[in-house]
């Protein structure tokens, strides 16, 4: 049998730092995870709990392909909450983590050869996602006079003359941990709306947030599409659980493929995200670990000499500049890893172009991991 | 915003119905249901237990993309134990159940435009997943000849002059509930070998077979893709946990492919799947439940009406010809359940061409819930 041209996407390389620490791992030696992204903290008691009690009634069977209706129309009433803004639970559609909601974003939206915008550095599975679905990715080079984030301008320079069919931008973002204003995607919605791009915003590091306040996309209209999910801030990665908000007219097309693609989200992982919404006081004293973590890292990594980083308003990546020490960062990453213990990902899952400068750092392990690798670090660069 | 061309698949009709169905459980009507191949059974105590264990550690974060080596090598072993096989555990990629291995499979081996082989009737979403990722679908008829199974001949005269890139078979098989002998199996692996066609093998409802016994197509190669779950025979729908056993040319694609598409199968799943295969006390009295309603299906149908169908070698469906008081089964179906209140799935859903004479009953649910469903539909038809 022969591969397909399609199945030749470049790897997860988070995904595969994480499958070589565990492999250190499980031969003796003590690494401090800072690769994937990911809640060192385990999933709330309120959550676990309403799991075991799904549990104990022994029947866990399929669900509507869009969820389970109290899932549906608690997240529908979160966004009341959190942002007034009214959605109806008839617009959510529960997916199988924001991975799920992406591949059912794309094929609802985009068919094979559509051109779709990408701020880069960014998370590198829309880029192979895209690609496994027949789809051209459009880079969107972002820098530190934008915070990283893309504008319109941006946008249309990148476009050039051939229109954009969509645009994919996370806020906070993956690995930059940066976040756009208000403005910023107020303008940016807008942009979209006049040139006729479908928008799909990734909201998954809302919740994580260290200064100010985060804004949803749907603030702005309808006509967009959120992504989001439980792996974050609920610390729910594993249970493979996320959501979209979805305009009306693409809410069948979206259930029609999630039928086909999932049948449904796992039905024990809806039952316990109902809860995840009132877990608030244990996910704060989680978010405030980070927060912390985020100051060590502020504190320390300057004075090992690791002190170009962009900023972290929000979720819980540091990536940061090693062009100090190497031009390759894969091999950086390689070696900090066999040599200090330290997993982290380098910038090429990130950025093609400029990757090669920068590894990102994830902070969402304990207070004690973060202090062990910055005296890991500390040794290992001195 | 405007729904992508490819959006426009079929929906998973089942889907639909237990949709509608359950909207009339909820205004308070009883229905029965036999429209989801969905097993009434809770998921065996053992698996349940190891669930809660898991659980009770608290962290539940992401596996490696192929699944945690504890399974693999779980699921390895049961080629060892139930056919004889060798199959290291390199081979084995857990997925978020047979779902997510179809998908990945798909985009492993084809490109778009590439044709792939379906028997029909067959499982819809074969179908409709292969249509969303730009496949041509290339029916291939069966009949009460072949025990509605393809052979190397009628692959061969669906094909004509045009190779196929793929083919995809199920063996027992969904809707029609038919096996394929050990020898027509053998033909079909042979066939494809010689005509370069990526053999895909739907092995879903092994362990469910009421005469003979079930031959996996790995005991005559490894080059074939096999797709396999916990949900049917292991009664863990609603968990979304399912395998693949793998060429070791495709491990690598495929592990690109679920880490950018799925990130990891959900990790409670897996470790509570590790335990499914002790629980064959448990679930061998289950499948003896099948045994029983199949038997008082094929005792109480003839006698009100429903005297034709499908011989029913394995899996728990009943292919029923309604065409004694139809020639539109989606009506029927319709009508069924509003007035008998008994859910099953018209044929349209298996065999676009053919699927109009058809009913599709699932008997995985309990005696006493068969046994009321025949009471129902006897008084409706009579």
């Amino acid at each position: 049998m022969i591969p397909s041209k399609r199945s030749a996407v470049a790897p997860f390389i988070a995904m595969d730092v994480l499958s070589q620490a565990n492999r250190l791992e499980r031969e003796g030696r003590a690494i401090v995870h800072m690769e994937v992204g990911e809640p060192g903290a385990p999933t709330p008691a309120l959550v676990r709990a309403a799991a075991a009690a799904a549990l104990a009634e022994g029947r866990i069977g399929y669900t509507e392909a869009l969820g389970i209706p109290d899932l549906r129309a608690r997240i529908a009433r979160h966004y009341g909450e959190r942002y007034g803004v009214d959605v109806p639970a008839s617009r959510i559609a529960v997916t199988p983590g924001s991975s799920g909601g992406f591949n059912l974003a794309f094929l609802a939206l985009f068919d094979p050869g559509d051109r779709v915008g990408l701020p880069t550095p960014g998370y590198p599975a829309y880029r192979n996602i895209l690609a496994a679905l027949g789809l051209e990715v459009v880079e969107i080079p972002t820098g530190p006079a934008d915070r990283w984030q893309p504008t319109p301008a941006t946008v249309a320079a990148a476009a050039g003359d051939k229109p954009l069919k969509g645009l994919v931008v996370a806020s906070p973002a993956n690995p930059s941990g940066t976040m756009m204003t208000r403005d910023a995607i107020e303008a940016l919605v807008r942009h979209c709306r006049a040139e006729k791009i479908a928008l799909v915003m990734d909201e998954i590091y809302h919740g994580l947030v260290y200064e100010g306040r985060e804004t949803s996309a749907l603030e702005f209209g309808d006509d967009v599409v959120v992504v989001n999910s439980f792996s974050k801030y609920y610390c729910m990665t594993g249970w493979r659980i996320g959501w979209m908000v979805l305009p009306e007219v693409l809410v069948r097309p979206v259930e029609r493929i999630a039928q086909n693609l999932f049948i449904s989200a796992p039905a024990l992982s809806q039952r316990a995200a109902v809860a995840a919404f009132d877990a608030t006081e244990e996910l704060e004293r989680v978010k405030a670990g980070y927060a912390a973590n985020r100051a060590l890292l502020a504190e320390r990594l300057p004075a090992i000499g690791l002190d170009r980083f962009l900023p972290m308003d929000g979720a819980f990546y540091l990536y940061a500049d090693v062009t100090r020490f190497t031009n390759d960062s894969v091999d950086f990453a390689r070696r900090m890893l066999l040599e200090a213990g330290v997993a982290a990902t380098p910038g090429p899952d990130f950025d093609t172009a400029r990757g090669n400068a920068f590894v990102r750092f994830s902070f969402a392990g304990t207070n004690a991991a973060v202090a062990e690798a910055c005296d890991r670090l500390g040794q290992w660069l001195g």
